[in-house]
């Protein structure tokens, strides 16, 4: 749970499900809606209205009894909550299999995260050019980071180096860390870490596979 | 929530924190640990104790008071709750940027995610060998998920076609989809679908560099 603005808590997971109303207000808004209920932006997420109007209301009233919220506002204000009003800039280092796919990946452009650096130590890779940005001797990442101005940085190396590459980032002055590396890193309690790990959502399917017959008889016991 | 059991309902929260139990046993294992405490399983995780017991404690009684959890034990009964104790077959269909990257993607193999075959549209593609795997041509898709026994399957091609892919694939039967384009799929009743956004894991670093100065601050108003 986080305090948010001193009073309310507010848990990893109802900021997972901001980011997802983030995503269907901006889809709403582009097909011309000006409001939508509870009900409806539940619907869209498989969610009760009961839950949506809980997270929502955690940033004080919007909605309308019998008119739903405004759209383009409360997509502003989840915006300006995940703090998405502003361009972050971030850094890459390592450009292998899943950095090199992280260089092209539109979400983050489209998110206000904007890779304007990417490291590597590897000779042949230094120089090169990836989606316009040329790839920086790791050797020069504070310098680099500093002069870029580089407020999150994304390590995408293999395990057995990623906690020296992190050291690195921290001495850095790096407070906010997303790691793809499979592996537990340690960093000192004034950094954020997230670690991405893409095979936990094979594995929610494997649950689902192996447990139930099909969704709705989940549905049915009552999935949340 | 999902019932497990006919009895307990399980959290989505909590299929993820078992995922996550089952990376932290498999590492204490690999350092020969033979039992561990729910404090010390919190610590690694940042959890609370309580949190870690609760979560155990949907699946029969583990701990023993003054000695904690049996490591590979209890490592062995998670992965068969998420179903990890068996292989996996999965396709991939579109070998683009995020496509490749997850063909060589390792943690799909390490928890038993198996990819044995690949789909494209693209006829400089189709062929082609991927890690040891010939690309296919998405015409053959419904014969082809069949002859290889396919249960799951990563779609990651574009948005705007991402549609009509999911369409096909839920007319081959297939009952387990997890979607990385950035869209809201349908699909009826009797599949499970789930998606990955690589951007979301970012947006909860904006979040909390927005709000918080550090971590240890969150911790202090209760982060769980």
């Amino acid at each position: 749970m986080v305090a948010y603005g001193g009073k309310r808590k507010i848990s990893e997971s109802t900021i997972r499900r901001l980011s997802i109303y983030y995503r269907v207000l901006s889809i709403l808004e582009k097909e011309n809606y000006e409001t939508v209920s509870s009900k409806e932006l539940a619907r869209r997420e498989k969610l009760t209205p009961a839950q949506v109007r809980k997270d929502l209301s955690f940033f004080g009233s919007f909605g309308t009894r019998g008119l739903g919220y405004p759209v383009s506002e409360l997509k502003d204000r989840i915006a300006q909550i995940l703090g998405l009003n502003k361009i972050w800039n971030v850094a890459l280092i390592g450009v292998g299999n899943i950095g090199s796919a992280l260089v092209g990946y539109k979400e983050f452009q489209r998110q206000n995260f904007n890779i304007k650096v990417i490291f590597d130590n590897d000779q042949r890779k230094i120089g090169s050019n990836h989606k316009g940005i040329k790839v920086s001797d790791i050797k020069n990442l504070e310098s680099d980071l500093k002069a870029n101005n580089i407020e999150i940085v994304i390590v995408a190396v293999p395990a057995t180096v990623a906690q020296y590459i992190v050291d690195d980032v921290v001495k850095a002055g790096i407070k906010g860390i997303l790691n793809f590396a499979p592996v537990n890193l340690k960093v000192p309690g004034d950094v954020f870490l997230r670690n991405e790990n893409m095979s936990m959502e094979l594995e929610y399917l494997s649950f689902a596979l192996r447990n139930f017959m099909n969704p709705s008889e989940m549905d049915e016991k009552g999935i949340s």
